[in-house]
Protein backbone atom coordinates (compact mmCIF):
# COMPACT_ATOMS: atom_id res chain seq x y z
CA UNK A 1 0.00 0.00 0.00
CA UNK A 2 1.06 3.21 -1.11
CA UNK A 3 0.06 6.45 -0.67
CA UNK A 4 0.35 8.72 -3.62
CA UNK A 5 2.36 12.03 -3.88
CA UNK A 6 0.74 15.18 -5.58
CA UNK A 7 3.37 17.23 -6.56
CA UNK A 8 2.91 21.48 -7.54
CA UNK A 9 5.85 21.53 -9.93
CA UNK A 10 7.22 23.42 -12.43
CA UNK A 11 8.43 26.02 -9.93
CA UNK A 12 10.79 25.61 -11.69
CA UNK A 13 10.18 22.21 -13.69
CA UNK A 14 14.20 20.81 -13.05
CA UNK A 15 13.53 21.44 -9.23
CA UNK A 16 10.39 19.14 -9.97
CA UNK A 17 12.40 16.50 -11.52
CA UNK A 18 14.93 16.52 -8.84
CA UNK A 19 12.47 16.07 -6.62
CA UNK A 20 11.14 12.92 -8.54
CA UNK A 21 13.91 11.52 -9.12
CA UNK A 22 15.47 11.78 -5.60
CA UNK A 23 11.84 10.08 -4.29
CA UNK A 24 13.25 7.23 -6.36
CA UNK A 25 16.20 6.75 -5.51
CA UNK A 26 15.30 7.42 -1.65
CA UNK A 27 12.88 4.39 -2.12
CA UNK A 28 14.10 0.84 -1.72
CA UNK A 29 12.68 -0.68 -4.99
CA UNK A 30 13.27 -3.99 -6.83
CA UNK A 31 9.91 -3.89 -9.43
CA UNK A 32 8.16 -0.96 -10.39
CA UNK A 33 5.28 -1.47 -7.69
CA UNK A 34 7.47 -0.83 -5.12
CA UNK A 35 8.02 2.76 -5.76
CA UNK A 36 5.83 5.70 -4.90
CA UNK A 37 2.89 7.38 -7.19
CA UNK A 38 3.06 10.55 -8.24
CA UNK A 39 0.74 13.09 -9.45
CA UNK A 40 2.97 16.10 -11.06
CA UNK A 41 1.71 19.13 -12.37
CA UNK A 42 4.91 20.52 -13.69
CA UNK A 43 2.92 23.53 -14.86
CA UNK A 44 5.55 26.18 -16.20
CA UNK A 45 2.63 28.78 -16.45
CA UNK A 46 2.37 29.26 -12.97
CA UNK A 47 2.71 33.33 -12.60
CA UNK A 48 6.10 34.38 -11.25
CA UNK A 49 6.59 34.11 -7.84
CA UNK A 50 9.63 36.89 -8.00
CA UNK A 51 7.30 39.32 -10.38
CA UNK A 52 5.20 39.11 -7.27
CA UNK A 53 6.60 39.19 -4.51
CA UNK A 54 9.53 40.96 -4.99
CA UNK A 55 8.60 43.61 -8.23
CA UNK A 56 5.04 43.79 -7.27
CA UNK A 57 4.15 44.05 -10.63
CA UNK A 58 2.97 40.58 -11.28
CA UNK A 59 0.08 38.58 -11.37
CA UNK A 60 -1.13 37.04 -8.08
CA UNK A 61 -0.14 33.16 -8.61
CA UNK A 62 -2.54 32.27 -5.69
CA UNK A 63 -5.36 31.01 -7.78
CA UNK A 64 -3.37 29.22 -9.91
CA UNK A 65 -1.77 27.10 -7.09
CA UNK A 66 -4.96 26.59 -5.27
CA UNK A 67 -6.39 24.83 -8.64
CA UNK A 68 -3.42 22.93 -9.04
CA UNK A 69 -3.79 21.51 -5.44
CA UNK A 70 -7.71 21.30 -5.62
CA UNK A 71 -6.95 19.02 -9.21
CA UNK A 72 -4.34 17.01 -7.70
CA UNK A 73 -6.31 16.05 -4.84
CA UNK A 74 -9.52 15.30 -6.58
CA UNK A 75 -7.32 13.16 -9.10
CA UNK A 76 -5.87 10.97 -6.05
CA UNK A 77 -3.39 12.55 -4.66
CA UNK A 78 -3.40 11.58 -0.58
CA UNK A 79 -0.91 14.19 0.32
CA UNK A 80 0.48 17.21 -1.64
CA UNK A 81 3.59 18.31 -1.48
CA UNK A 82 5.34 21.92 -3.55
CA UNK A 83 9.28 21.24 -4.57
CA UNK A 84 9.46 25.47 -4.40
CA UNK A 85 10.17 27.10 -1.22
CA UNK A 86 9.13 30.79 -2.09
CA UNK A 87 5.60 28.98 -3.36
CA UNK A 88 5.14 28.71 0.30
CA UNK A 89 4.69 31.76 0.64
CA UNK A 90 1.31 31.37 -0.62
CA UNK A 91 0.64 27.67 2.01
CA UNK A 92 -2.19 29.05 3.95
CA UNK A 93 -4.10 29.56 0.75
CA UNK A 94 -3.12 26.32 -0.94
CA UNK A 95 -3.32 24.09 2.55
CA UNK A 96 -6.57 25.68 3.31
CA UNK A 97 -8.29 25.02 -0.45
CA UNK A 98 -8.11 21.60 -0.09
CA UNK A 99 -8.81 17.89 2.66
CA UNK A 100 -5.42 16.50 2.11
CA UNK A 101 -2.52 17.32 4.24
CA UNK A 102 -0.04 19.86 2.41
CA UNK A 103 3.83 18.94 3.77
CA UNK A 104 5.33 22.23 4.43
CA UNK A 105 8.63 22.30 3.30
CA UNK A 106 9.88 25.56 5.07
CA UNK A 107 8.84 24.28 8.37
CA UNK A 108 9.77 20.91 8.24
CA UNK A 109 13.18 22.45 7.15
CA UNK A 110 13.34 24.39 10.39
CA UNK A 111 12.62 21.24 12.43
CA UNK A 112 15.65 19.69 10.45
CA UNK A 113 17.82 21.84 11.12
CA UNK A 114 16.96 22.24 15.01
CA UNK A 115 17.65 18.46 15.11
CA UNK A 116 21.02 18.23 13.71
CA UNK A 117 21.76 22.00 15.11
CA UNK A 118 20.64 22.73 18.56
CA UNK A 119 22.24 25.95 18.62
CA UNK A 120 23.26 29.51 16.90
CA UNK A 121 21.89 31.55 13.92
CA UNK A 122 20.85 29.63 11.07
CA UNK A 123 21.97 30.95 7.47
CA UNK A 124 19.10 30.97 4.78
CA UNK A 125 20.10 30.35 0.75
CA UNK A 126 16.95 31.67 -0.46
CA UNK A 127 15.26 33.80 -2.81
CA UNK A 128 15.01 37.58 -1.72
CA UNK A 129 11.33 36.76 -2.49
CA UNK A 130 11.29 34.28 0.83
CA UNK A 131 13.21 36.67 2.93
CA UNK A 132 10.68 39.35 2.32
CA UNK A 133 7.40 37.27 2.96
CA UNK A 134 9.47 36.22 6.12
CA UNK A 135 8.51 32.02 6.04
CA UNK A 136 11.72 31.16 7.57
CA UNK A 137 11.97 33.72 9.50
CA UNK A 138 8.60 32.75 11.07
CA UNK A 139 9.60 28.53 11.26
CA UNK A 140 12.79 29.55 13.07
CA UNK A 141 11.29 32.00 14.93
CA UNK A 142 8.91 29.50 16.51
CA UNK A 143 12.03 27.23 17.40
CA UNK A 144 13.50 30.24 19.15
CA UNK A 145 16.21 30.53 16.55
CA UNK A 146 18.01 33.79 14.89
CA UNK A 147 17.99 33.78 11.24
CA UNK A 148 21.10 35.27 8.46
CA UNK A 149 20.83 36.04 5.11
CA UNK A 150 23.46 37.04 2.75
CA UNK A 151 23.18 41.35 2.55
CA UNK A 152 23.07 41.90 -1.36
CA UNK A 153 19.63 40.52 -2.47
CA UNK A 154 20.38 41.08 -5.82
CA UNK A 155 23.08 38.95 -6.34
CA UNK A 156 21.29 35.71 -4.63
CA UNK A 157 18.85 36.64 -6.94
CA UNK A 158 20.96 36.77 -10.13
CA UNK A 159 22.13 33.19 -9.06
CA UNK A 160 18.72 32.14 -9.33
CA UNK A 161 17.99 33.35 -12.62
CA UNK A 162 21.36 31.96 -13.75
CA UNK A 163 19.98 28.16 -12.84
CA UNK A 164 16.98 28.77 -14.01
CA UNK A 165 18.59 30.06 -17.58
CA UNK A 166 21.20 26.87 -17.10
CA UNK A 167 24.13 28.40 -16.38
CA UNK A 168 25.07 26.67 -13.47
CA UNK A 169 28.98 28.16 -13.40
CA UNK A 170 27.53 31.56 -12.99
CA UNK A 171 25.53 30.69 -9.68
CA UNK A 172 27.77 28.13 -7.76
CA UNK A 173 30.68 31.36 -7.00
CA UNK A 174 27.92 33.60 -5.80
CA UNK A 175 26.46 30.71 -3.56
CA UNK A 176 29.93 29.93 -2.46
CA UNK A 177 30.73 33.85 -1.53
CA UNK A 178 27.16 33.97 0.48
CA UNK A 179 27.59 30.89 2.57
CA UNK A 180 30.93 32.44 3.22
CA UNK A 181 29.55 35.79 4.25
CA UNK A 182 26.77 33.72 6.39
CA UNK A 183 30.01 31.58 8.46
CA UNK A 184 31.12 35.52 9.75
CA UNK A 185 27.83 35.52 11.82
CA UNK A 186 28.86 32.74 13.68
CA UNK A 187 26.13 30.22 12.23
CA UNK A 188 26.97 26.80 11.95
CA UNK A 189 24.38 25.87 9.25
CA UNK A 190 23.07 27.32 6.10
CA UNK A 191 19.26 25.82 4.63
CA UNK A 192 19.18 25.34 0.96
CA UNK A 193 16.24 26.95 0.38
CA UNK A 194 15.75 27.77 -2.64
CA UNK A 195 15.10 24.42 -5.12
CA UNK A 196 16.92 26.54 -7.69
CA UNK A 197 19.85 25.90 -5.27
CA UNK A 198 18.98 22.26 -4.62
CA UNK A 199 19.82 21.25 -8.31
CA UNK A 200 23.50 22.67 -7.47
CA UNK A 201 23.43 21.53 -4.12
CA UNK A 202 25.45 18.55 -4.87
CA UNK A 203 28.46 20.85 -6.25
CA UNK A 204 28.57 23.39 -3.10
CA UNK A 205 30.79 23.17 -0.69
CA UNK A 206 29.08 26.12 1.29
CA UNK A 207 32.49 26.67 2.61
CA UNK A 208 32.18 26.28 6.87
CA UNK A 209 29.09 25.99 6.98
CA UNK A 210 26.88 22.53 7.34
CA UNK A 211 24.11 22.63 4.54
CA UNK A 212 20.67 21.18 4.96
CA UNK A 213 18.91 20.83 1.59
CA UNK A 214 15.54 21.53 2.24
CA UNK A 215 14.29 19.53 -0.84
CA UNK A 216 15.67 16.55 0.91
CA UNK A 217 13.71 17.14 3.65
CA UNK A 218 10.64 17.48 1.79
CA UNK A 219 11.73 14.34 0.17
CA UNK A 220 12.00 12.48 3.27
CA UNK A 221 9.12 13.72 4.22
CA UNK A 222 7.30 11.96 1.42
CA UNK A 223 8.66 9.01 1.46
CA UNK A 224 7.80 8.95 4.79
CA UNK A 225 4.16 9.32 4.34
CA UNK A 226 3.91 6.91 1.20
CA UNK A 227 5.30 4.68 3.36
CA UNK A 228 3.23 4.81 5.74
CA UNK A 229 6.23 5.09 8.59
CA UNK A 230 4.55 8.09 9.59
CA UNK A 231 0.86 8.03 11.49
CA UNK A 232 -1.32 10.03 8.61
CA UNK A 233 -3.67 11.30 10.46
CA UNK A 234 -1.38 12.48 13.04
CA UNK A 235 1.31 13.74 10.81
CA UNK A 236 -1.60 14.91 8.39
CA UNK A 237 -3.18 17.21 11.29
CA UNK A 238 0.28 18.53 12.26
CA UNK A 239 1.59 19.30 8.50
CA UNK A 240 -1.24 20.95 7.34
CA UNK A 241 -1.79 23.51 9.63
CA UNK B 1 1.34 29.55 -26.19
CA UNK B 2 2.49 25.90 -24.92
CA UNK B 3 0.55 22.86 -25.52
CA UNK B 4 0.59 20.70 -22.01
CA UNK B 5 1.63 17.19 -22.69
CA UNK B 6 0.01 14.51 -20.85
CA UNK B 7 2.49 11.26 -19.64
CA UNK B 8 1.33 8.19 -18.60
CA UNK B 9 4.37 7.34 -16.45
CA UNK B 10 5.28 5.22 -13.70
CA UNK B 11 6.62 2.52 -16.21
CA UNK B 12 9.12 2.56 -14.53
CA UNK B 13 9.38 5.95 -12.64
CA UNK B 14 12.84 6.16 -14.08
CA UNK B 15 12.25 5.89 -17.28
CA UNK B 16 9.43 8.67 -16.91
CA UNK B 17 12.10 10.85 -15.03
CA UNK B 18 14.69 10.97 -17.60
CA UNK B 19 11.65 11.68 -20.77
CA UNK B 20 10.53 14.53 -18.45
CA UNK B 21 14.74 15.19 -18.19
CA UNK B 22 15.37 14.98 -22.10
CA UNK B 23 11.74 16.89 -22.38
CA UNK B 24 13.74 20.37 -20.64
CA UNK B 25 16.91 19.77 -21.75
CA UNK B 26 14.92 19.95 -25.55
CA UNK B 27 13.73 23.39 -24.74
CA UNK B 28 15.10 26.14 -25.56
CA UNK B 29 14.71 28.67 -22.43
CA UNK B 30 15.75 31.59 -20.88
CA UNK B 31 12.81 31.06 -17.23
CA UNK B 32 10.44 28.67 -16.31
CA UNK B 33 7.74 30.05 -18.43
CA UNK B 34 9.75 29.09 -21.78
CA UNK B 35 9.31 25.38 -20.78
CA UNK B 36 6.66 22.86 -21.74
CA UNK B 37 4.13 22.14 -18.80
CA UNK B 38 3.31 18.27 -17.88
CA UNK B 39 0.22 16.80 -16.77
CA UNK B 40 2.31 13.15 -15.27
CA UNK B 41 0.54 10.22 -14.03
CA UNK B 42 3.48 8.54 -12.50
CA UNK B 43 1.97 5.42 -11.49
CA UNK B 44 3.62 2.83 -10.50
CA UNK B 45 0.68 0.53 -9.95
CA UNK B 46 -0.08 -0.11 -13.13
CA UNK B 47 -0.44 -4.20 -13.61
CA UNK B 48 2.87 -5.62 -14.92
CA UNK B 49 3.03 -5.59 -18.76
CA UNK B 50 5.27 -8.51 -18.79
CA UNK B 51 3.07 -10.22 -16.63
CA UNK B 52 -0.02 -10.11 -18.26
CA UNK B 53 1.43 -10.37 -21.85
CA UNK B 54 4.80 -12.92 -21.17
CA UNK B 55 3.51 -15.10 -18.55
CA UNK B 56 -0.11 -14.79 -19.10
CA UNK B 57 -1.23 -14.31 -15.20
CA UNK B 58 -1.02 -10.80 -14.47
CA UNK B 59 -4.23 -8.59 -14.70
CA UNK B 60 -4.86 -6.94 -18.08
CA UNK B 61 -3.87 -3.28 -17.40
CA UNK B 62 -5.78 -2.07 -20.18
CA UNK B 63 -8.46 -0.43 -18.06
CA UNK B 64 -5.98 1.21 -15.45
CA UNK B 65 -4.64 3.00 -18.78
CA UNK B 66 -7.58 4.01 -20.11
CA UNK B 67 -8.22 5.83 -16.82
CA UNK B 68 -5.15 7.44 -16.75
CA UNK B 69 -5.44 8.89 -20.13
CA UNK B 70 -9.00 10.02 -19.18
CA UNK B 71 -7.62 11.64 -15.80
CA UNK B 72 -4.75 13.35 -17.73
CA UNK B 73 -6.78 14.82 -21.08
CA UNK B 74 -9.62 15.58 -18.81
CA UNK B 75 -7.36 17.87 -16.31
CA UNK B 76 -6.11 19.47 -19.16
CA UNK B 77 -3.59 17.50 -21.19
CA UNK B 78 -3.77 18.62 -24.89
CA UNK B 79 -1.65 15.74 -26.28
CA UNK B 80 -0.92 12.13 -24.38
CA UNK B 81 2.89 10.47 -24.50
CA UNK B 82 3.72 6.96 -22.60
CA UNK B 83 7.32 6.53 -22.29
CA UNK B 84 7.08 3.02 -22.37
CA UNK B 85 7.66 0.94 -25.23
CA UNK B 86 5.44 -2.52 -24.14
CA UNK B 87 2.79 -0.03 -23.04
CA UNK B 88 1.83 0.25 -26.65
CA UNK B 89 0.84 -2.92 -27.06
CA UNK B 90 -2.45 -1.59 -25.50
CA UNK B 91 -2.26 1.45 -27.68
CA UNK B 92 -5.71 1.62 -29.56
CA UNK B 93 -7.63 1.49 -26.93
CA UNK B 94 -5.93 4.07 -24.78
CA UNK B 95 -6.20 5.93 -27.84
CA UNK B 96 -9.87 4.97 -28.67
CA UNK B 97 -10.71 6.10 -25.31
CA UNK B 98 -9.93 9.71 -25.44
CA UNK B 99 -10.36 12.94 -27.84
CA UNK B 100 -6.83 13.93 -27.61
CA UNK B 101 -4.21 12.56 -29.83
CA UNK B 102 -1.87 10.17 -28.69
CA UNK B 103 1.58 10.16 -29.65
CA UNK B 104 2.24 6.77 -30.54
CA UNK B 105 6.18 6.01 -29.83
CA UNK B 106 6.36 3.03 -31.52
CA UNK B 107 5.09 4.75 -34.88
CA UNK B 108 7.10 7.78 -35.01
CA UNK B 109 10.28 5.32 -34.19
CA UNK B 110 9.51 3.27 -37.17
CA UNK B 111 8.95 6.43 -39.05
CA UNK B 112 12.18 7.59 -37.52
CA UNK B 113 14.80 4.90 -38.46
CA UNK B 114 13.21 4.90 -41.99
CA UNK B 115 14.58 8.67 -42.71
CA UNK B 116 18.16 8.16 -41.35
CA UNK B 117 18.68 4.33 -42.43
CA UNK B 118 16.37 3.64 -45.56
CA UNK B 119 18.00 0.19 -46.27
CA UNK B 120 18.27 -3.44 -44.23
CA UNK B 121 16.68 -5.02 -41.78
CA UNK B 122 16.27 -2.87 -38.39
CA UNK B 123 17.41 -4.93 -35.10
CA UNK B 124 14.94 -4.26 -31.68
CA UNK B 125 15.77 -4.00 -28.24
CA UNK B 126 13.10 -4.25 -26.14
CA UNK B 127 10.68 -6.34 -23.86
CA UNK B 128 9.98 -9.97 -25.27
CA UNK B 129 6.52 -8.80 -24.29
CA UNK B 130 7.06 -6.48 -27.32
CA UNK B 131 8.03 -9.16 -29.59
CA UNK B 132 5.16 -11.24 -28.72
CA UNK B 133 2.63 -8.50 -29.24
CA UNK B 134 4.12 -7.86 -32.42
CA UNK B 135 4.18 -3.95 -31.99
CA UNK B 136 7.09 -3.25 -33.79
CA UNK B 137 6.79 -6.00 -36.43
CA UNK B 138 3.42 -4.05 -37.30
CA UNK B 139 5.09 -0.70 -37.82
CA UNK B 140 8.24 -1.81 -39.41
CA UNK B 141 6.10 -4.09 -42.05
CA UNK B 142 4.16 -1.13 -42.78
CA UNK B 143 6.86 0.44 -44.31
CA UNK B 144 8.04 -2.43 -45.98
CA UNK B 145 11.17 -3.27 -43.26
CA UNK B 146 12.48 -6.28 -41.85
CA UNK B 147 12.81 -6.75 -38.05
CA UNK B 148 15.36 -8.48 -36.10
CA UNK B 149 15.26 -9.60 -32.20
CA UNK B 150 17.95 -11.40 -30.08
CA UNK B 151 17.06 -15.42 -30.13
CA UNK B 152 17.69 -15.44 -26.04
CA UNK B 153 14.47 -13.72 -25.00
CA UNK B 154 14.98 -14.65 -20.89
CA UNK B 155 18.52 -13.17 -21.38
CA UNK B 156 16.80 -9.77 -22.75
CA UNK B 157 14.01 -10.04 -20.19
CA UNK B 158 16.82 -10.56 -17.29
CA UNK B 159 18.15 -7.13 -18.51
CA UNK B 160 14.89 -5.00 -18.19
CA UNK B 161 14.57 -6.60 -14.53
CA UNK B 162 17.85 -5.79 -13.73
CA UNK B 163 17.78 -2.22 -14.28
CA UNK B 164 14.32 -1.99 -12.70
CA UNK B 165 16.05 -2.96 -9.64
CA UNK B 166 18.85 -0.69 -10.03
CA UNK B 167 21.28 -3.52 -11.12
CA UNK B 168 22.69 -1.23 -14.06
CA UNK B 169 26.26 -3.25 -14.42
CA UNK B 170 24.51 -6.52 -14.78
CA UNK B 171 22.54 -5.35 -17.79
CA UNK B 172 24.84 -3.50 -20.23
CA UNK B 173 26.95 -6.19 -21.04
CA UNK B 174 23.59 -8.33 -22.14
CA UNK B 175 22.61 -5.55 -24.40
CA UNK B 176 26.27 -5.42 -25.79
CA UNK B 177 26.08 -8.81 -26.64
CA UNK B 178 22.47 -8.50 -27.84
CA UNK B 179 23.81 -5.78 -30.09
CA UNK B 180 26.99 -7.70 -31.52
CA UNK B 181 24.73 -10.82 -32.39
CA UNK B 182 22.05 -8.80 -33.98
CA UNK B 183 24.90 -6.87 -36.41
CA UNK B 184 25.90 -10.38 -37.41
CA UNK B 185 22.11 -10.64 -39.08
CA UNK B 186 23.06 -7.41 -40.90
CA UNK B 187 21.36 -4.73 -39.55
CA UNK B 188 22.80 -1.46 -39.85
CA UNK B 189 20.76 0.16 -36.85
CA UNK B 190 18.69 -1.01 -33.90
CA UNK B 191 16.18 0.76 -31.71
CA UNK B 192 16.35 1.10 -28.13
CA UNK B 193 12.57 0.31 -27.78
CA UNK B 194 12.35 -0.09 -23.84
CA UNK B 195 12.55 2.83 -21.65
CA UNK B 196 14.23 0.78 -19.32
CA UNK B 197 17.00 0.30 -21.94
CA UNK B 198 16.75 4.38 -22.75
CA UNK B 199 18.25 4.62 -19.07
CA UNK B 200 21.36 2.72 -19.99
CA UNK B 201 21.56 3.97 -23.61
CA UNK B 202 24.12 6.39 -22.92
CA UNK B 203 25.94 4.05 -22.07
CA UNK B 204 25.78 1.10 -24.59
CA UNK B 205 27.84 1.54 -27.50
CA UNK B 206 25.89 -0.94 -29.48
CA UNK B 207 28.98 -2.45 -31.05
CA UNK B 208 28.90 -1.88 -35.21
CA UNK B 209 25.23 -0.71 -34.62
CA UNK B 210 23.31 2.57 -35.05
CA UNK B 211 21.31 3.18 -32.33
CA UNK B 212 17.92 5.35 -32.40
CA UNK B 213 16.24 5.73 -29.04
CA UNK B 214 12.33 5.50 -29.02
CA UNK B 215 12.82 7.39 -25.97
CA UNK B 216 14.13 10.66 -28.12
CA UNK B 217 11.74 10.23 -30.75
CA UNK B 218 9.12 10.39 -28.14
CA UNK B 219 10.40 13.82 -26.71
CA UNK B 220 11.21 14.91 -30.39
CA UNK B 221 7.68 14.77 -31.00
CA UNK B 222 6.42 16.33 -28.03
CA UNK B 223 8.67 19.31 -28.21
CA UNK B 224 7.51 20.00 -31.56
CA UNK B 225 3.67 19.24 -30.95
CA UNK B 226 3.80 21.27 -27.46
CA UNK B 227 5.54 24.59 -29.18
CA UNK B 228 3.18 24.26 -32.14
CA UNK B 229 5.91 23.62 -34.68
CA UNK B 230 4.22 20.77 -35.92
CA UNK B 231 0.45 21.88 -37.30
CA UNK B 232 -1.60 20.39 -34.38
CA UNK B 233 -4.66 19.44 -36.56
CA UNK B 234 -3.22 16.92 -38.87
CA UNK B 235 -0.61 15.88 -36.58
CA UNK B 236 -3.82 14.60 -34.26
CA UNK B 237 -5.23 13.22 -36.41
CA UNK B 238 -2.46 11.30 -38.43
CA UNK B 239 -1.19 10.00 -34.68
CA UNK B 240 -3.93 9.19 -32.88
CA UNK B 241 -5.10 6.51 -35.34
Amino acid sequence: MRNVIGILGGMGPEATILMMSRLVAATPASDDSDHIPMLVDNNTQVPSRIAHLIDGTGQDPTPVLVGMAQKLASSGADVLAMPCNTAHSYYPAVAGAVQVPVLNMVELTAQAVARAHPEGPVGILASPAVEITGIFAKAFAALGRDIVYPADRDRVLSAIRAIKAGRIDTALPILEEAADEIATSGAPVAVVGCSEFSIVAPQLTGGPLALIDSLDVLVDACVAYATGSVAASNQGAKLAK
